[in-house]
């Protein structure tokens, strides 16, 4: 991590997550921050090229802004489509960012996803799977068609401190858990986000000019759709899950929750349909309040809305339970994988 | 079912479920109730033995006392302790009946059933497996020592109905599903409640003199915890599930609810203890308002309730996510096995 560990960058940026505190995101001086990492980022690659890629999550939306701010035609943006994402993700981020006249490439890896995806159950597996297809097949080949040798990426310090603290593998960090990312995938790692919790990325993505719906976008994580799948993950079951997400975020998109989610467990239940028995799947809903994704509380929703989202979500086929998370982050985390 | 296909029980009874209404249980007289159906236990049962099982359940105890009340000393009434119970609910039943004057034997088939539930994981082959268990293996060794040549067993309608739609097994249903116990087990079934819902039987209970705790108590299946396990029973898994049930049925002992339980999923959850991963089990929190078992919605509990009962839950140990189930049945049942 040359990039935060320069001489200078102790002392003159507050932001460095290994020797002080995070940013104080209340008083947070947004300008200064983007002054200072645009500064940086264009000191750090030079003439080179660098690329990275958009989800449309907030993190990685202020990283391209940022990215592009600094290093104009230099930074190569490209939006992989993993087939993990929500109904519709791709073209709605890729018109996003054109009105913004940030280009974008649209790149289909699909079946890399699914044929790395095949047969695992385990989600530290499934984790990893996602991370060497992103980063080694994926990501290594963008590298060598655009003769890349930065990978800028919006990794934020919740995102470390929970690989850090081993909760979970996050898909973008490398250097904190040992993995040197020259060496490992031929790039080196660009992190301008990771001083940063939620609430400061959300101001940044306001300072920068992103469009409300980009800057106060719920959480999404990067191996989106894979943490919300208990088990196997197959084109059937992220259909499922994919229509149980379009209608919770349909029915919660004004609750003001900080996230909420549809998770498809791998269990079965017996149910009735039609007068006969029916052993259905069980999609839990999940809606947090949280000011920065370290603690959370599940959020009290009225009982006419979870009866709706209950009564939307038991009419997708196979479907027959809708099941709340009462638990806090402690114990749970947010996600189930 | 010779017992209830005598030729005046059409036209005297209005409780034969195949030919008739279910009685009108809001006016229904529980006195002539009780006085037919003695009287045609005791024409039916003669001058042998009669057997039943007492799991301390509403049915069972209405059965048990009824039983008792035709055919005195004539009704050999066991509680079988198939490890599938609540915490201390042997010793409990047991102190009850013995107030109220009813000899009850207790038989310990714990081996018996934990065993024929050994990697078992499918819901049928689970009730299958205890079905068997308990009729052929364990009321085969009672039979054989008491000389019974008839079982009587606190069916109720909903059971039958769920039966033959082929909405679940119950545990107790046999003629209605082809099986002649005669036949099969040797032995001939009673169902003096098989025209009854759950309200009928709580009225009948209170008719019969039953005390308040088993009147009011809420329904608990047959086979007990192993349909609150998806996935396989074994000991340490009824342990979990034990402990949530204690909490759950602490909790919501005022609640007023119909029924309440804890269910124990297969799934593992990624969770957050002590600041490290922790790889969770998670228990579903049922509550659910009926009036007869056959419609069910979940019930509004309140907030203050649900956290509470969630922060109880969670500090099981293994335990780390705690889920309200908001499903209506139909199109979900009360149970999940």
């Amino acid at each position: 991590m040359r990039w935060h560990h320069g001489a200078e960058s102790a002392k003159r940026l507050p932001h460095d997550c290994l020797k002080s505190e995070p940013t104080k995101e209340k008083n947070m001086d947004c300008k200064r921050f983007i002054k200072e990492q645009t500064a940086e980022l264009k000191k750090e690659v030079g003439k080179s090229i660098a690329i990275n890629a958009l989800s449309g999550g907030v993190d990685s939306s202020v990283c391209t802004a940022l990215g592009h701010r600094a290093l104009g035609r230099q930074l190569k943006t490209f939006f992989i489509d993993n087939s993990l994402m929500r109904e519709g993700e791709p073209q709605r981020v890729l018109k996003i960012f054109k009105r913004m006249g940030i280009p974008v490439q649209l790149v289909d890896a699909r079946k890399d996803f699914l044929g790395a995806l095949k047969g695992i159950t385990d989600p530290e597996q499934k984790r990893q799977a996602i991370t060497d297809t992103f980063y080694r097949k994926v990501f290594g080949r963008l590298v060598r068609k655009t003769g890349a040798k930065f990978l800028m990426h919006g990794t934020i310090l919740t995102d470390i401190e929970e690989t850090v603290a081993g909760i979970k593998r996050q898909h973008n960090i490398l250097s904190q858990i040992g993995i040197d990312p020259k060496k490992e995938y031929g790039y080196q790692v660009l992190e301008p986000l990771k001083t940063l919790r939620k609430d400061g990325v959300r101001k940044v993505a306001k300072a920068l000019g992103l469009p409300a719906e980009l800057a106060k976008r719920i959480p999404f994580p990067g191996p989106a759709l894979a943490t919300r799948i208990v088990g196997e993950v197959t084109e059937a079951r992220l259909k499922t899950v994919r229509a149980a997400t379009t209608i919770v975020e349909e029915e919660l998109k004004n609750s003001g929750a900080f996230q909420y989610l549809a998770v498809l467990l791998n269990d079965y239940a017996t149910g009735i349909r039609k007068g006969r028995r029916e052993f259905g799947q069980i999609i839990v809903l999940r809606c947090i309040e949280s000011v920065d994704a370290r603690e959370a509380t599940a959020t009290r929703l009225s009982w006419q809305k979870m009866e709706r989202i209950c009564a939307r979500i038991t009419q997708i086929p196979g479907v027959n339970r809708c099941l709340y998370d009462l638990t806090p982050k402690p114990p749970a985390t947010v996600e189930y994988v």
